[in-house]
C-alpha cells in the first residue's frame, strides 16, 4: 500500500466533506433580505467547519508526507479519522439551524474532541510503524503544545457549552483553528533538511 | 487502459459513496438530547457501512495492484462492483431509519451478498485476463477461506434476518468485516518478494 | 494545459455524476416488501444511466488518450460534454419516478442525443487540434458506424417515445450502450502499434 | 507542500461544486411539458454558474501552473477562494428558483465579486511568495484588463440588479465569463518559451 494512494483517498473524502457541508445551506424560500437573516448562523457554522476541515487537510498532508511505510495500523487509524471527520457536516447543520443552541454546541464540541483524538491516534500509529524513520522520530513523536492544547481546549469546551455559554465554546474552537492555521514548521523544516 | 486510471476512478467513486452516506443522517429537528436517540440506530447503520465500504477500498487496492493487464472484462467487472457498492447508501439509510427492522436487514444482506459476488467476479476476470502473471496465479486464483466464508456468511444472514433475528445478521456482517480488516497478507508478501 | 489534468477533472466530474444519481433513490418509508415495488422502475432507470455514464467514461478515456495537444477548443468541448452529462441524474430521476411515462422518456432521449452530439463535437475538436497526430487522423477522424448509429438511434427514440411506445425507446438506449460496451478496438490497436 | 497536491485538492473541490449544483434541479412532479417551464430559469441559472465555475477551474489551473513554491499564504489564499466558490450552488439555486428576482441576483452579484476578489488575493499571494520566479513576475504580477474589468463589472452589477434591471446584471456576468473563456495566452506563451 503506497502512501500516495492513501493520500489520494483522504484528499477525495476530505474534499467531499468540505463541499457537501454547503448542501445543508438550502436556498431560502422567498426573496427579501429579511429572509436571509436565519442564514447568518448557518453561514457562521459552515465557515467555522470549512476552516476546521481545511486545517485538517493541510496538517494531514504534512503529517503523511513524513511517512516511509504504510502499515495496516496507519491505514485504519487514517480511516478512523476520516470517519469522525465525515460526521462534521451533520453536526455543523444541527448547530447552525438551531442558532448555536447549547445542546448542539456541546455535541459539536464532543465531535471536535473525537476528531482530535483520532488525529492523535494516527500520529501514534505513524510513530510506531516508522520507528527507523528519523523525521518521524524527531518531529512527529514528541507531542507538542498544539496537540496538547487542542485536546485540552476541546475537552474544556464541552462543559463550557453546556453549563456556561456556548458562544465561549465557539471562540475556543476558533482558537484551536488559529493554533493550526500555519502548517507545522518543524515538519517543513525537517523535510527541507 | 492503464490500471492507474481504473484505480483513480474507483477511488473517486468509493470516496463519494463513503461520504454521501452520511448525508442520510439529517440533523435532528429540535435541540434536546432526547431527540438524538433515534439517531443511534442510524449511526450504527452508518458505521457498519462505512467500515464495510472502507474494507472494500483497502482490499480492492491490493487486488488491483497485482494486475499487469487491464482487459475489457476486468474493466466491466470493476464497474459492476462499483454499481452494487453505490447502492449501499440507500440500503444503509433504509435499515437505519427503521431501527434494523427485519425486512430492511434482509434487503441489506442481499445487497452485501451481491457486492461480495461482484468482487469474486472481478477476481475471476483478473485471473483469466492475467494468465501469465505469477502473482495473480499464486495469490488471486485460489479462493481462500475469506472469500468462501464471506459468501457463506452473507448467504446465511438472509434467512437469519428474515426468520430468526436481524440482530444476529448484524453480527454476521461484522464478522465478515473483521475477516477482511487486515489486508491480504498473501498479496502483500508476494508483492514484496 | 496538460491532458492529464483534463483527464483528472473529467474523471472527478463523471465519478460524482455516477454516484449522486443514486441519491435520487430515497429509502422507502415503511418496511414491507410491497413498499419496494415503486423502487423497481427507479432502479431500472438508475441502472440504465449508470451503464450509460460508465460507458462514456470508458470511451472518453480512450479518446483523450490519443491526444498529443490540448487546445482551448478541446478544453471547452470537453466541458460542454460534462455539462450535458451532469444533467443525466435529473432526467434519470424524472423518468424513474414516473415509471417511464412517455414525456419523461422523450426528455431523456433528447438529453441522450445532446450528450452524443457533444461527444461528437469533442471528437471534431480533437481532430482539428491534433492535425499532425497520426493516431488521431487514422482512428478518431473517420466517423464509424458506432457514432452514426448512436446519433440515429437517439434521434429516432425521441418520436418513438412520444408517439409509439416509450419502452421501445428504452431498448434503443440499451442498444446504443451495447454498441459502445467494448471500448474502441481501433484506438486500442493503434495505441499498441 | 507540493503544488500537485494543492492542484488535486482544488480540482476535487471544484469538480464537486460543479456537479452538486445540478442536485438543486429537482425532477419536476408530474409529467407534462408544461411542468418543465419553471425549470427554464433554474436551467439558465445552472448553466451560467457551470460556465463560471468551469472558467475558474481553467484559469486557476493556468495560474497555479506558474508557481514554483507553495507558501502558507498561497495555501490559505487558495482555500479562501474555494470557500467562496463553494457558496455558488446555494446562490445559483436561490436565483433560479425565484426566476432571477432582483434581490437574488444582487446576492449572486455580491458573491461573484467576492470570488473575483479572492482570486485576486490568490494572485497577490503567488506574486509575493514567488519573487524570484520570472514567469510570475512577468505574467501574474501586472493586473491586466481582465482582472480590472471583472472586478468593475461585478461591482457595477450589484446596484444594476437592485435599482435598474437584474437581467442587465445577468448579461454582465456573461460578459465577464466571455472575457475569461480563452485561458490566459500570456501565461501559455510564457510557459512555452
Amino acid at each position: 500500500m503506497g502512501k500516495s494512494r492513501m493520500e489520494a483517498f483522504s484528499d477525495g473524502v476530505i474534499a467531499i466533506i468540505v463541499t457537501i457541508m454547503v448542501l445543508e445551506m438550502k436556498a431560502p424560500e422567498g426573496t427579501s433580505w429579511e429572509i436571509m437573516k436565519p442564514l447568518v448562523p448557518k453561514f457562521l457554522s459552515y465557515g467555522l467547519s470549512f476552516l476546521g476541515v481545511a486545517i485538517y487537510w493541510v496538517n494531514h498532508h504534512h503529517l503523511v508526507h513524513t511517512i516511509s511505510r504504510v502499515t495496516p495500523g496507519i491505514l485504519w487509524a487514517n480511516i478512523n479519522l476520516l470517519f469522525w471527520l465525515s460526521l462534521v457536516p451533520v453536526a455543523t447543520a444541527w448547530m447552525g439551524e438551531n442558532h448555536f443552541e447549547k445542546t448542539t454546541v456541546t455535541a459539536y464540541a464532543v465531535l471536535c474532541l473525537l476528531c482530535a483524538v483520532a488525529y492523535n491516534i494516527l500520529q501514534k500509529a505513524i510513530v510506531s510503524g516508522n520507528k527507523k524513520n528519523q523525521i518521524v522520530n524527531d518531529v512527529v513523536r514528541p507531542m507538542g503544545y498544539k496537540e496538547i492544547g487542542s485536546i485540552m481546549l476541546y475537552s474544556l469546551s464541552i462543559p463550557v457549552a453546556h453549563f456556561i455559554n456556548p458562544v465561549i465554546s465557539g471562540f475556543m474552537f476558533l482558537t484551536v483553528s488559529l493554533l493550526w492555521l500555519i502548517p507545522d514548521k518543524k515538519i517543513e523544516k525537517a523535510l527541507n533538511d
